[in-house]
């Protein structure tokens, strides 16, 4: 048979292992892996020297559409992603107005539809146990996120809207969401707490980036502990499957999870991955994090690690929260106005791909990571994350000895900048393919908008 | 020298063993141990074939003054404590108005000391971090005691003003609290949590007083776990002492209570032992434990005993929380209305001693749990819990060999009824010596309403 | 192409999930995998209805050839492999003259490329560090096995050469064997303990099966734990892989094995899983089981289901261990000269199918179990134990609706007997598949003696 | 009364607290406490400024007599007791002959009878059962020491009659241990896993003490780690309580007891206390624990303090383990004839002392680890180890502002050094009362030699 497309010379990377095979593609989905040689397409694409992973999947993205279209947009998030090695994109609900019902998630699927360069879900984040039926009855959902957030009176980022009011509604939408046979994504915190904890430094001169990483994050990390346990503690008795978000912005969430696992609770965790990447030194690259609430180091890296190779992670990614640059550079002048958060979904795959080229972990489990434990996770397993005939034909080809600078002039997001400028990776896609479609080649993103899909999810299938 | 009293052909038990010795006090402290037969008494008193304690100390006693006297007061509850072979007690602050300022408190010592038959203190509950410092300042306070509830609604359990709105506040209580020295007694709950689990079953037919055992206290129980773990980890945020009450209301709160030690945190608990005596088959008894809102039997009971013994239980008590007969019957009419909690300073110790005799623990560890222990976490060591020289000439003298039915026709408190009616204990206080007066001689009160005194704690002093 | 074999229709199930896909063989590899329809072969089969698992290998079984042939020899015990769904055994060293040296490895692999329907590999036991060596030097060895036993002075079951005197010894087994990157698998045991342990009941009257069942089966299972956790501890100063067999046979080894892995030390571990096999309540399999040393019930069977499901477990299997009817019915004379063990190769996939059935675990696990996890144990993966293009054409085929009786009658082992007997299972094997050869058929073994194989294993590769 | 000597102005300190009262003896017990200025004595010591604690008891002392009395002797090690503040030793059975009979252990207590300047008792170390049944019908024996080692070929330290051949019979030596109701201390090791381990060096070039220190310690740990968690498991199988000596060489031991105490096991546990003194850098103190065997400093010191603060630890001591000067400075020339071990019990007190000033632990847990935990274990509490009515009168008294320099000038211990050699310690003995008589008065011993009695021990009372 002549398919549609072969990739020839392949060295393909999986969590089980690695091979070297011909890939068939037909009609966008894998129609057959053969020894070399075997398969004839009627293109071919060479990747000898290269590797082919099964393509990445970002589940926590933050799209800033709609209502903060200024910050970034299912277009130039989905490119940056294309550029970055990403074939499928998840984003979150603290848009404006906040995806809180089926009618805004239909709204938000309409309009992602005609901008995406690689396929997409959102996660919804109902606040009303009736909408979690809703989104329940309307099925391909891929889950529920919920943020232990009250009403913040403000805009960003937790708009009103998003707030639940106490930890009997969150239990009660727990509940609900496991009646509906979906896990539920916690992005755990004590607002009260950290304001308390917060209070006596309110007064004090605070007009350097400096205060907000050092201070700031601390806060909210350690009410991220206690927030993320509390939530573990209530899903246990609410039934639901409970997956952890931020793990590493916290001293000891990973601990918690770890725990949870080992007594046999259903509990999933992703890594906020920002402290893989090593310390960083140069002052340009500390200011940036530093603005963006990140302090450039942390203590317990080792322990993270350790998290990622010991099956205590689940899913290892940097956050892509982007805030253009204007924004963040006012947290110069006023600490407490400033965003906190940095767009990572185009230097995400070279930042951790570097990692594994220092032996950090392998790159089985980095496929495992961010394709398989990503698609099990948002029920789009084994169309997505798998090289597996019937799968869809998404990879992310690397070069993994492939060395070049990050910088701020190849950012395609609206931010206008980049934290890891200068910073030389090693390891970077080379190609980016959404269901047989190369979407990216060495860097440029050659693939259409509007190209990317609708995933529906499905927690019936294994 | 000619003593005020000497106690002759005594066994004295403490936490480091037993020993015979004679034991004299003068100006009610204990001013000479010795060998048998070496000191003289203006008075003597013979404790052959009986064992003398260290003063028992209850440290979860609700006096219901001010404001529900007909439920208790300093006097009914002074003296029941007297019977039951209890030297000292300490009563919480949910009385009407309650106990949350200095002028409060020091209004209850002056009440108290009219009408008390034992010695005593109270634990306040001020909601405001300013006013914890107030009782900082007015020195001789015990401890804080906090609600995790909210606003009820309601004058009783929980009247507004003692309600901690949030997390935030609880945090800086304990702050506050370490700042000041003082241990935080937590009554770990969540509210918000406890009204979402029973939303469901408040419409259903619930006029039996079993449903309140059996669903209302299995809501509030799940609440308890994850409240005191709450705690726990505010309050290693905040560096402040916490003593957790209730374990055993709650499946897990004892195995919180004893990972927090083994991780080094400063943690004590008490334990609420009314699972500690056994299964009740008498239908009389299981009535009135189901409309006081305890289930006549527990699963995890030889869990509960592991931790008495393993040293996680750091006091063994049976809460006294009396309410007047006629409303516990309410509960077979309209079981929301129905308070929960029973009278039980009076039958306590006879109920423990049981046990003793039937070897789950020892006499020693008794002596650990009820008085020593409960002294340390008042601040009232070595004044009170201890028989030392210098010490109070407080004792608890217990014949190990009695038997006795306890009944209704012997309870002194408001109550009129005990829910252990007709239940054969072994092991009876036969006098209560406070400050070398014998103020119940063989279950009768002799002493004198007043001889109580106010104890001012102190926590500089180890 | 034409490929040599293809198989239509299938439903593939690995440890990764399961798919409709056909699969192409040539040359005895799998030489691709597509959908449904695209391949062509010179034959094919049809596999619908059925399912197609990764090639079950056994890695504890014992052959008893040279030297015990009474018992079983390759081509008994492969051929009741390949009735039994097996695809590849592993046998061990205890046979007569024991294989502690290359030439002797050696002469096995001579003897059994010529008698077996399955392929094979071998596990040496050489008792000194130099002959380790030599097995490195000589290369495809899959590990190393270590009996922790001494001198027995007898024949079997672990001869005088196998005997290892001292834990020093066993630290520079394990340390030449970490040296040459091989996994050691460890029989835990501590003989002298298990002689003081039984010491009292050798002159007692054991003329009865049960004895051995209930309390030489105690006893050593006492010793399994401790010398397990022994094994454990060298290992990790040894710098070793260690693969602990017989988990299950001990109270707590799983939990030690658990503990291990938590503690990131590079543990596997073996279920001896006739115990999750239910309760047996019939008086034929109750005796056999009892005569094999085998009580017919455990007390901790959930316990181990849940190191099946959690990740304790690595390889579950039932260990074939065959002796004589006649040998074993001995023990009802006299139940010191008894062996213990029974043949179980033949019944094992059914019996685990029937508790996959049960939904005891996953079928998906169970390939992990029983032939991905046992592969990469021996460094044969991903040649065997997985579905992949390039891989061996090895395949359990399975019908999970089967419902057949085990039975005396269809025993191919020299044993003449199945302790199994009368029971029904529910998921049988319908074809085993080797190297795309189809060996057995419905029951029926149609292979060719010899058609089996050495592999030789590479612990170089991943 | 008049009671032939009262302590007056004593602040006295135990496990319990501290206290200003007066101490009347009379016979050589405690016969009375009292308030300050109520007891008077023929004989008056002014205890004003110094802390009188519950004499310590050194449960871990080679006496070396019979058969090594060049490096001590009953007299000399007891006399440095006195001088040290210990009043009463309990020494090993490793003498020559080995103390494994009755008549041998009846002899050596005739002989200590007559040359002891405090109080003492002996540890058998019989190596058959039959004779720990021997032990149990003389009485009085405090337990049974047991060393994990084989026949060493040699006089010194383990000559082979201590030997014991296997794990068998460790466990019937702790089965008839249990059945007498003596506790078991255990040296843990494994000497043929040491061996192995130190084969690889036994050519090179050692003629350096610190190779010993180095690399032999290292070896010794290793094995001691392993050791005592095997006799951990046979101790839980053979139902005795184990007292594990020499926590702190080994990584893992304290946490081993740890663990077997968090699971209920009765376990208690000796701290080897050497690292508890701080790191050393003067190169006269380094070089004399270097060939003591002993590093002069710890990596894990700051574990082993929270060992001895969170009740790991019940015995707190340094190992007096003499050897003459001249036969440790033979480990210059050649390492591997050089024994370990060094005299600690002349400046235990004052080192230990030390670090109390420097708040690594309380005066009241000392008292706990020296007094009454070893006065428990050995069977002699509360006749020895409390300050209790009717307890021996023996005392250390303490002036804890003392400052002064150890010197190998006033070394009593026929080892004419001190590895402490020009320490600066706070805190020293100034008084050691044994049975009423003062023994040592500010350094200087002025008891009579044969004041020192055997303590009978009796494990029925608690």
């Amino acid at each position: 048979m002549n398919f549609d497309l072969v990739i020839v010379n392949a060295e393909v990377c999986t969590p089980s292992g690695r091979a070297r095979q011909d890939i068939a593609v037909q009609d966008g989905k894998i129609a057959a892996l053969a020894l070399p040689g075997q398969l004839k397409g009627r293109k071919e694409l060479d990747a000898a020297g290269k590797i082919v992973l099964p393509g990445v999947i970002h589940t926590h993205v933050h799209m800033r559409e709609p209502g903060l279209t200024y910050k970034e947009d299912y277009e130039s998030g989905t490119k940056a992603a294309a550029a970055g090695g990403v074939t499928m994109t998840m984003d979150m609900p603290n848009v404006q107005p906040p995806t809180t019902t089926v009618e805004r998630y239909l709204a938000k699927k309409e309009i992602a539809s005609k901008k995406c360069f690689v396929d997409f879900q959102h996660w919804p984040g109902p606040t009303d146990p009736k909408e979690v039926h809703n989104f329940g009855k309307l099925g391909g959902v891929p889950g529920i996120k919920e943020f232990m957030v009250r009403d913040p009176k403000a805009k960003y980022p937790h708009m009103p809207e998003l707030a639940i009011p106490d930890h009997g509604v969150l239990f009660k939408l727990m509940k609900a969401t496991a009646e509906e046979g979906l896990p539920m994504l916690i992005h755990g915190e004590n607002p009260e707490l950290m304001a308390a904890i917060a209070e006596p430094f309110l007064g004090t001169n605070t007009k350097e980036a400096r205060f907000n990483a050092y201070n700031y994050g601390n806060w909210w990390f350690q009410t991220r502990d206690i927030g993320s346990m509390i939530a573990i503690m209530i899903a246990r008795l609410a039934g639901v499957k409970l997956h952890v978000l931020h793990m590493g912005q916290g001293r000891y969430m990973h601990r918690y999870v770890k725990r949870a696992k080992e007594e046999g609770q259903p509990v999933t965790g992703e890594l906020e991955s920002t402290w893989l990447v090593e310390r960083q030194t140069d002052p340009e690259r500390r200011k940036w994090l530093e603005l963006g609430n990140y302090r450039p180091e942390c203590t317990y890296a080792d322990e993270l690690w350790e998290a990622v190779n010991d099956g205590t992670v689940d899913c290892m990614l940097l956050e892509h929260a982007p805030h253009h640059k204007k924004e963040v550079l006012a947290a110069e002048k006023n600490v407490w106005d400033a965003p906190g958060g940095l767009a990572a979904i185009q230097d995400m795959v070279p930042l951790l791909l570097t990692q594994v080229n220092k032996g950090k972990t392998t790159l089985e489990r980095f496929t495992l990571l961010t394709a398989e434990n990503p698609a099990r996770l948002a029920g789009v397993y084994p169309r997505k994350g798998a090289i597996k005939v019937g799968s869809d034909a998404d990879f992310s080809v690397v070069d993994m000895n492939a060395e070049k600078t990050i910088r701020h002039e190849e950012v395609i997001s609206h931010v206008e900048f980049t934290p890891w400028h200068g910073y030389v990776a090693k390891g970077w896609p080379v190609y980016t393919i959404v269901r047989g479609e190369v979407v990216m080649d060495h860097g440029k993103v050659i693939g259409k908008m509007g190209h990317g899909q609708y995933v529906p999810a499905s927690h019936n299938s294994r």
